[in-house]
C-alpha cells in the first residue's frame, strides 16, 4: 500500500454541483482520464485520487479534501507543486489551501538548514526580533548601493537585503556589486549582506560561488522564479549558506500564502520566507499573515524553524504593533521608508534597530 | 537612453482610484521605493515605470499600460517575468494581459528552434494538421504504457507525449520508459515520442541525455515548474530537440494564456504549446483560445511559428470544429477520449487520424 497526501482545495461552486466538482479535482490531479478506462488494479487502487471529505465555508465556498499517492513525488519538489496544483491551477475556481504531508516526505525535502537559531547567532541578536532594509532602487550602480549599505549598517542594521529587482543588470553586475557592498561593510562585522541572486540555475551558481570567495552566507532566492525543484537543488548543493526567500511570482490568489511560502518554501530549505504584511502595499488579511508565520515556525516533523519576514511598505511606526502581533521570532524588513529619511537615513535606521531592541524593556 | 517594453494589466478599480493604482503598480514593478527618495537621474528618467495609458474596459476594469526599462531585464527570462509580474502577482485585482516587446529583446531570446515546419516534416504530414495522444495513466509500468505507444502507433498518429503525471516514480523510471517505448515504436518511425521531462535542472539533462541517446527528438516542459530562466537554457543547450511546452501551474486566471502560454512560451524556444481547448474540462474562452493560437504562429520578428495544441478534454466528434476554428496550423491532442475506447484504442485512433487527413478533401 502506498502512502498518501492531503491536498485541501477551496472551491467555488453551487452545493448541487460540488460532488462531481471535487471528483473531478481528484482526477484531474492524479491520472487524469476517464476511470472507466483505467483496468490497471495497482493505479485504481493507489494512485486515482480519492476525495476524502467536503465540507461547506459558506458563501458558495467549499472546503475539498482530496487524497493523493506520495509515490506520484518521489522526492521532486517539481513534481509536489504539479501534483498538488499543476492543471488545477488552470481552473480559476479553485484555490490550493493546504495541504498534509507524511512526515517522511517532510523530513525528506529537509528543511531549514539554518533557521531562526542561526540567524540570531550570525548577528548576535540573543532572543529579539531581528532587524533587516533593502538596498534600492535598481538603477543605482554599485558604488550608490554600498553607500546605501554602509549607512544601514552605520544604524546597526541586522541584516542587508538586495532588492529582488537587482539582477545581473549591465549598470550594477551582481559581482561589482557583491564586491563594492562586502568592502563597504568590511568594518561592520555584525551587519550581514544578502544578495538577490538572478538567471538561470547555472548563473546563480555561478553567483553563489561570487558570494561564497567574498565571503558571504546568505542569499536571497524567488522559489517561484526559479522552480521549486531548482530552489531545494541550490539549498542541497550550498550547505554554509542561509537562504531568504522572495515571493516573486507567488500569486497570492490561488495558492494559499501561509501554505506556498510559511509551508513549502520552509519545507524546501528557506532559512527565511519575505511575504507582504498586512495594512501595507499588498492586499493580505491579518489572519493569513498569522497563518503564515506560524506555519513558518511551527513544530514540524523535526524542520527548523524559518524565519517570518513580513515586509511591504513598513514603516518604523508599526514596530511595537507588529512585535506584538508576531512576537519576537521574526526578521522586520523595512525598506522604502528608511530610504525615505535620505540624508537622516543613518538615524533613521538607529531608531529603528533601538526600537526592536528596546521593545518589551521600555 | 535606455528601451522600453509595455506591460499591458487589467486592473479590477473605480474610476477614482485608477490613476494613483496604476501609478502604484509602476512603480511597484520598477523601483518598488517611494519616488521622493530617488536622486539619482538615470533612475528617475530611464528606470522608473511610466504610466503610458489608462483605458477604460468597463465592469470596473480598466486597461493600464506602463512602460518599464529594457536594461532592467538583461537577457533573463527569470528577470523578465519578475518585472512583468514578480510583485504584482501578489495583488489579487491585477491580471498581466500582454506585453509589447522591442525587436531586439524578441530576438536575443530567439524563438522555436525547430517550430511548425519541422513538426510537421518530422512526421512528414505535409501541410495538414498534426495529430498527437497522451500516455496515461501515471501508475502504468513501463511496458503497459510501452504497449499503449504501439497501439497509438498502429492507429498511425504523429506524435504520443507523456501525461505531465509522469516524472521519474519508481514504478516508472524516465530511462526505463523510454527505453521501453522507443523498442515498441521501433517499427513505426512516422511516430514520435515526446517525454515529459521532470526535477530539477541537472535531472531534465539527465533526461535529456538518455532521450538522445534512444534517438528521441523531442520532449516537453512545464515551463512554470521548471522555472522560465531554466527552461529557456533547456532550449539553448540542446538544440536538435523540439520542445512541447506544458501549462502546469501556469494559473490562468491571472496571466493571460495567450500571453504566457501564446507568446512568452514562444519567444523562449517552445516548438509546441499546449494549451486547454474551449469546451472541455477548463474553463478558457473560445476568443482566449483563438487569440492564443494567433500568438504561437503570427510573424513576430522573424520567429518561427510555434505549433498550438489545444487539449483537455477534446474528442474525435470535436475534430472538424477544431480545424473549422483553428485551420491547419495546429496539432489536435486527444488522449483520454482514445483511452476509453480500450480494446477499440488503435481503430479509434486511426479514425482520429483519417479524420484530420481527410478534412477539406471530404
Amino acid at each position: 500500500m502506498v502512502g498518501r497526501l492531503t491536498a485541501i482545495y477551496h472551491v467555488r461552486s453551487d452545493a448541487r454541483a460540488i460532488r462531481a466538482r471535487a471528483q473531478a479535482i481528484a482526477i484531474e490531479q492524479s491520472v487524469e482520464m476517464p476511470l472507466s478506462a483505467i483496468d490497471d488494479a495497482f493505479v485504481v487502487s493507489e494512485i486515482v485520487g480519492r476525495v476524502d471529505g467536503i465540507r461547506a465555508h459558506g458563501d458558495g465556498v467549499f472546503e475539498v479534501r482530496i487524497a493523493l499517492a506520495v509515490e506520484t513525488i518521489g522526492r521532486d519538489a517539481g513534481q509536489l507543486i504539479n501534483m498538488l496544483f499543476g492543471n488545477t491551477s488552470l481552473h480559476d475556481d479553485v484555490v490550493l489551501h493546504d495541504v498534509d504531508l507524511p512526515a517522511n516526505l517532510v523530513t525528506s525535502f529537509g528543511g531549514p538548514r539554518h533557521g531562526l537559531a542561526d540567524l540570531r547567532r550570525r548577528v548576535d541578536a540573543g532572543q529579539r526580533a531581528l532587524t533587516c532594509s533593502a538596498l534600492k532602487p535598481q538603477g543605482l550602480p554599485p558604488s550608490a548601493l554600498a553607500d546605501l549599505a554602509r549607512r544601514f549598517a552605520e544604524g546597526g542594521i541586522d541584516y542587508i537585503k538586495d532588492d529582488h529587482g537587482l539582477a545581473d543588470q549591465h549598470y550594477a553586475r551582481f559581482s561589482k556589486r557583491v564586491e563594492a557592498i562586502t568592502a563597504a561593510l568590511e568594518k561592520f562585522p555584525a551587519t550581514r549582506y544578502v544578495p538577490s541572486l538572478s538567471g538561470d540555475i547555472d548563473n546563480m551558481r555561478h553567483q553563489l560561488a561570487i558570494a561564497a570567495r567574498a565571503g558571504l552566507d546568505a542569499v536571497m532566492v524567488a522559489p517561484m522564479l526559479a522552480g521549486l525543484a531548482n530552489f531545494h537543488r541550490l539549498v542541497r548543493e550550498h550547505t554554509s549558506f542561509a537562504f531568504f526567500a522572495h515571493p516573486a511570482l507567488a500569486g497570492a490568489a490561488r495558492l494559499s500564502p501561509p501554505l506556498l511560502i510559511g509551508k513549502l518554501f520552509r519545507m524546501l530549505g528557506a532559512d527565511a520566507v519575505i511575504f507582504p504584511n498586512h495594512g501595507g502595499r499588498f492586499g493580505y488579511a491579518p489572519e493569513a499573515c498569522r497563518a503564515l508565520a506560524k506555519a513558518a515556525l511551527a513544530g514540524w516533523e523535526g524542520l527548523k524553524p524559518c524565519v517570518p519576514v513580513p515586509a511591504g511598505g513598513m514603516s518604523r511606526e508599526r514596530v511595537p504593533e507588529m512585535l506584538d502581533f508576531y512576537g519576537a521570532d521574526i526578521m522586520l524588513l523595512i525598506g522604502g521608508a528608511l530610504l525615505a529619511a535620505r540624508e537622516r537615513l543613518v538615524a533613521e535606521t538607529a531608531s529603528f534597530v533601538a526600537e526592536v531592541k528596546n521593545y518589551g524593556h521600555g
